[in-house]
């Protein structure tokens, strides 16, 4: 296992952790001062900045991407809403490949109209279908760009807004459907938030291998959590075992960053310096 | 499948859902009064009433109990707590025993001190193992008084806190490695809004068949849900498909109660009439 106690080579940064403080510009070069050299920017980011500065800069600064936040939200109410997923999911393939990412991270949908707290259905069982369909069409894309789709099983309590997969196991049954020869082209990424509970996180860890972990992503439980989507906590403050976990994906042949993506109304509050910091000094003696 | 929408015989009421408008004998009388044949009350709603004067309200309006609520809480930080919790099970199945329940419910508990924020450690595989250590002492004293023991898996958003057995397969792993011969000692409490969200949900109630099958809970998921214990929904004001759940436990053989378990400040803020009324009229039109 990595020794990651004496410097920060494997953080990479979720740039969601900073989105209340800074545009992207700055977080990339906040993160560049710190000699981090590996950041994960969200869509709106990019698109506030511009895309090609945005790779102008990246080239400029050395950093690189760990993933690209994110496609997916395949389920729609009708074939017109379908098609349009497809074609949003085509544009941020593009986008990944333009910031030369190593990965798409696919946040697959749920419920059409849940986010808005007003479903259209309730049948999961056809979002599933629809998100099976959706990864299979977008794969077929990204394999002609030579893009990696990594699917992001999502916490259960997010299951009815934001993602319809919510085991790593799910994750994999559908990757050894869609890319039975573990080509590399289809994966996960594990984000401890969301799998840490799970009693076959090890075991799954494990069949997933080399050629299925795209990302691992940290940040910690709080007890108590107080919002199911804006109170995550930085990696030591809950109860989460990141370095048993890292253990786990490294002895799979896991070699990639630690990203740390932190949703947090009091992170955000914070000074984006404190954050920055403290995320290098828990990575060393945390993750 | 039985019909339900002209009746409610097969309504059964968890008193916590009124736990606070009423005392229990008030919750007992006004469940009386409309023809509401089961109740699964808490031990300290029972404590507070009294557990002679609750079996002979019980006897005099002719309610049985779906279940009683709750044992559990196995893990400790050392060996005199986890004495004190087997004691205390034995406590909770004499009583169960005294109101004629036909099971006690589990809920087996994870990292202690998490429930006051304070977790003491987070090694929940060691938690795990205390429970499956503490579900096997506890079953032979059940045995021997006839008292069915059903784990309830809770959602994976309270396993820090509260249970560590997070999904109906590995509820039934346990049921399995410690009542192979299915004798009816062991089983299940399967509560729609800690499981709903399980891509083996279908699957898993059919392996747990009629032995296993000792409860069925119903509310609903909200969309947004805003609190992590206590916004649960009514039966029709979410997303969770509840016929086609109940669908999948009858055709695995269970022909019991559909035990309402609503846990809402929302709820608990109107009057206990109402709160009734309703689950009567959802009970034929939802569940």
């Amino acid at each position: 296992m990595r020794d990651f106690s004496h410097g920060h080579e494997w953080l990479a940064i979720n740039t969601a952790t900073l989105r209340k403080q800074w545009r992207l510009d700055r977080i990339i070069d906040e993160c560049a001062r710190r000699d981090i050299r590996a950041i994960a920017p969200w869509r709106d980011q990019v698109a506030a900045v511009g895309l090609a500065a945005v790779a102008r800069q990246l080239r400029d600064t050395g950093l690189v991407l760990s993933g690209y936040c994110r496609g997916g939200f395949f389920p729609a109410a009708d074939a017109a809403g379908l098609a349009a997923a497809l074609d949003d999911n085509r544009r941020a393939i593009d986008e990944a490949c333009a910031l030369a990412s190593p990965c798409l991270v696919l946040v697959v949908g749920s419920l059409p109209g849940a986010l808005d707290g007003k479903a259209v259905h309730r049948d999961i069982a056809r979002a599933r279908g629809e998100v099976r369909d959706g990864i299979a069409a977008t794969l077929a894309y990204a394999r002609g760009v030579g893009m990696p789709l990594a699917i992001e099983p999502l916490h259960p309590m997010q299951a009815a807004e934001r993602a319809c997969i919510n085991t790593l196991e799910q994750a994999l049954d559908l990757c050894d459907e869609l890319d039975a020869e573990r080509t590399g082209a289809l994966g996960v990424a594990v984000d401890m938030y969301h799998v840490w509970w799970d009693p076959k996180l090890a075991q799954q860890i494990a069949r997933a291998g080399r050629e299925r972990l795209l990302a691992f992503h940290v940040c910690d439980w709080l007890t108590p959590t107080r919002d199911l989507l804006n109170d995550r906590g930085m990696m030591g403050d809950g109860v989460i075992e990141l370095r048993k976990a890292r253990g786990c994906m490294e002895a799979a042949g896991y070699a990639g960053y630690a990203e740390v993506e932190i949703f947090s109304d009091d992170w955000w509050s914070r000074p984006g310096e404190e954050v920055l910091d403290t995320c290098i000094a828990r990575h060393r003696s945390v993750v």
